[in-house]
């Protein structure tokens, strides 16, 4: 018999204890969890705070009672690990009710910690209307808070995924927002020009964005429920409610204490078979530092999927199966109102930072046949290997088929597939649900036109370096340039009179083509160069240039 | 200057045309399209007759003067080939407005003739109000025969793609709608039990579906403008308008009678390069065999993504360039009123066919996190190889998010993916957008447990054929029996009495053990196995049992 004791019973810990169950009768699985609720949808959260999901009661998927039940599971809640003994193989538990302490032995320890909210050491920032959101109590104490106050005001530090979601959610109370967020962006996954779509999104909602300010003071009136917020560009911001939502950090305290080995990143080191630097001891999901799927290096990924799967897995091993891990390609997505944005692999800032040599491309297409009702633009942003075509990374923005894009790519990369080989992906194909050309068949003709000489690209970022010796060519109609508007310079001959026209470019000059989204440019760009031009084409057009600005 | 001449001006023709003058400025390229219209939506054509697409101008993509002035492609509409001279690299065109013909020379010749409607010789079919739907003229007149006769009732022969399209379109009208099918299902590049959600739908919109019927005899009643259907059961059926859609037959006269091979399907041959058995001439569309991407094997697949992609690669290789089509799978998608219902790769009944050994799993699962609002069930079957775990195949069905799951698998087979890899996959993962074990995920887990030994199917199909050595267990809850049905002579222990209950089970016969989808029926069949029982568990549960039957 196998005695399994587990510490934390969300994600991780629960996949873990379920799966052990089914592997074994016999084994005595406990699984200690210091809060009161185990097996909680975590990531629901925001969304009922916000209304979506009004049944308090369905983010309680599993109870200790029906985790017994159904699992043969002894679910100890509020009960909290403080030490383990790895020589004695057992942990010090205290019952957070009573006070009392006891110990309990294992064969295997798994540890599922999670990771918690960061809150700097901000002047004040300990103030009863200051809140992060982890779990099943945070979240009570804000609809407390929000019944009780009624604040006309909240705001948000952080651009990530829960700050985002508790952006939505007051928004959707309607409670006037103000987003704060240190770097020149939401959503850090993708990249500045993508989450330019984003900006734009959130500001036309009406939210008070404000990026590349950091929150440097807090003052609490308590008579009146409110805060006073002083920013680090000297603005100043009422409100009645603070979020903090800047990033998690992996709790470690109980595994630093029993020596067990931490990464470089912070996290707890694991093996590929989720073991940690003791053979008896196994930690996954937020608290673990795993492998990176593309650059193989150490990484801290904080996301649902990995933990659940890491958590069936370690299971596995503590029964004598051999399963492993095979690295975290970061894949997320995030709702932002009618928004989507999601990426996989690699972002254009990781690569840079780590000195990975890349190549990129953006298609901004529709969702579906543009002909069918309903089809939205997907903004996507394909990131390769130039000399390989090896995928390095995709992100897409937009309002439809957001997440089937990057779950295709999500799969193309961890299959190991170039961009060659995304070219004849044969994807579903009726009007209402995609294109008989889809966005990657696309993003990957692009790609390839470039590897192959086919096309020479220049990026948004460029255009405002052009030479003495390179000349603008927008070959959109007059309309177009009108209505979106254009690049200050540029000459303009729509694309279909570019034949009749081409005498107007110079030839001792390079012809920096644009378009709208990059596809006539590529038109006229084969036109100049196969009658003799130098040229480059703007890739992902105007729209791609303008949104980087948002 | 090479000189491209290519028949045929819709999917795979107007991709050839525009990808060769990329490639190209001064080749010559000539299109002749015997209809009035070229690069023309056909896939559209069913929703510009129901109302979805309003405007009808929307289905006319390109026209000759657009390919002119953005491609400099020279366009003749109206201009049928009627014979290739293959020795003089020359065609014969009828011009059909004025009834001359001209010949024209070639460098290289793209044949993209397409596929036409099967019309079978049944006694009495050629009325005026038979029809068929392949182009903007057959469109046109449905149209017009809709607002002459104004029926009172539509007859739809056909339960492929057009078939279920035409129906929903006649349905959107008002028109009550007979769908007259020769198989006992509609939709067949999924399986028959797969169909069974289709069925219903199809059902419960007021359909008057009629499976394993054909028809046999047509009467015209020009006084009144019906038809009197007779069936080969001997119903009978008053009808207003019947369209014909029972399938497609590759266009090969043309290449028939120049000598070139065609395939033992009946499709023009052609090599990887989409060369046919003449150097200088290429063919691409439904009109060519195909080799299947998953048997090797020759193949007729009329869909509009492989035509578009073929049209691409055949220009490359006209131009010099040497580029390979690699397979087809098959991937489908439609829309069936509020259902999508998909697949890719091969099916049951085709591996039966060829005999391919294959295990199956189904599972039906969220499209996104259940707690959220908006989840619906995915009904997902996944065929693989029981030895390597190879990707054989998928299906699905249902509301929400049912192509995605199919790009998924389609691009997971494509890189050769395994079952075994497939549970690794790390998806896009929100409440709103997917669950932390997507339905691929889960899927995976299912059908490792079998390639394991971790668990031991039974299939719905074997149900009926239990023997006295086996006892039947449901495991749900006493109300869900009442609600949604049972299995005539089963044993009821809900799940989370099982361990209490075992006893009243005998250890000397074989448990067959159902819940409502398998999940709790695998909880269910680990309890028993690890204690001692012989057991297997129903793949899909109830669920896929009770709709195979529909």
């Amino acid at each position: 018999m196998t005695k399994i004791v587990i510490i934390g019973g969300v994600a991780g810990g629960a996949s873990a204890a379920a799966r052990a169950r089914r592997l074994s009768e016999d084994a005595q699985i406990i699984m200690f969890e210091r809060g009161e609720f185990v097996s909680f949808a975590n990531c629901g959260l925001p969304y009922h705070i916000g209304g979506d999901i009004q049944d308090r009661q369905k983010l309680l998927l599993q109870t200790p009672d029906s985790f017994l039940a159904r699992f043969n599971v002894d679910v100890r809640v509020m009960n909290e690990v403080i030490s383990i003994d790895r020589q004695a193989k057992q942990v010090t538990v205290k019952n957070l009710l009573d006070g009392s302490e006891y110990t309990e032995s294992y064969d295997f320890l798994l540890l599922s910690p999670g990771a918690a909210p960061v809150v700097p050491p901000i002047q004040g920032i300990q103030t009863p209307l200051t809140h992060s959101l982890r779990n099943i109590p945070d979240m009570d104490k804000i609809i407390a808070t929000l019944k009780t106050n009624q604040p006309q005001h909240a705001t948000v530090v952080g651009g990530g995924f829960i700050g985002l979601e508790m952006m939505e959610a007051f928004h959707q109370l309607g409670i006037p927002t103000s987003l704060i967020e240190m770097a020149d962006q939401v959503m850090t996954p993708v990249d500045r020009e993508m989450a330019g779509f984003v900006h734009q999104t959130i500001q036309e909602k009406g939210i008070d964005l404000r990026l590349n300010v950091a929150l440097e003071s807090v003052i609490h009136h308590e008579d009146n429920n409110s805060l006073t917020l002083t920013l680090n560009n000297g603005d100043t911001l009422e409100t009645g409610i603070l979020i903090m939502a800047i990033g998690v950090r992996p709790e470690t305290t109980l595994a630093a204490n029993a020596g067990l080995t931490l990464g470089e990143l912070g996290g707890i080191w694991v093996n590929e078979q989720m073991q940690t630097s003791d053979p008896f001891i196994y930690a996954v999901g937020d608290a673990v530092e795993e492998k990176d799927f593309v650059t193989g290096q150490q990484s801290l990924v904080p996301l649902a999927g990995p933990a659940n799967r890491q958590g069936r897995m370690a299971a596995d091993n503590m029964l004598g199966r051999n399963e492993s891990y095979q690295g975290t390609q970061g894949t997320a997505i995030c709702k932002v109102f009618d928004l989507a944005v999601a990426s996989t692999g690699k972002n254009e800032k990781q690569l840079k930072r780590d000195g990975i040599e890349f190549e990129k491309v953006y298609v901004h297409t529709a969702s579906h046949a543009s002909y069918y009702p309903g089809a939205e633009v997907v903004s996507f942003k394909l990131l390769f290997a130039p000399q390989n075509g090896k995928i390095l990374g995709a992100q897409a923005v937009g309002k439809d088929g957001i997440d089937k894009r990057i779950d295709v790519m999500a799969v193309a990369q961890r299959a190991g597939m170039t961009v060659e080989q995304l070219q004849h992906l044969e994807l579903t194909y009726a009007p209402p649900f995609g294109s008989a050309k889809d966005v990657i068949n696309q993003a990957a003709f692009v790609a390839n036109n470039i590897i192959k000489g086919d096309a020479t690209p220049i990026h948004y970022d460029q255009i405002e370096q052009l030479s003495a010796d390179q000349v603008l060519l927008d070959v959109r109609n007059p309309a177009e340039l009108q209505n979106v508007g254009f690049i200050e310079g540029a000459i303009n001959i729509p694309v279909d009179q570019l034949r009749q026209r081409m005498s107007e470019l110079p030839k001792d000059k390079e012809i920096v083509i644009y378009c709208q989204v990059g596809l006539r440019g590529n038109v006229a760009y084969r036109q100049l160069v196969n009658n003799g031009f130098k040229a480059r084409n703007l890739i992902g057009g105007y729209r791609t240039y303008s949104f980087a600005k948002r």
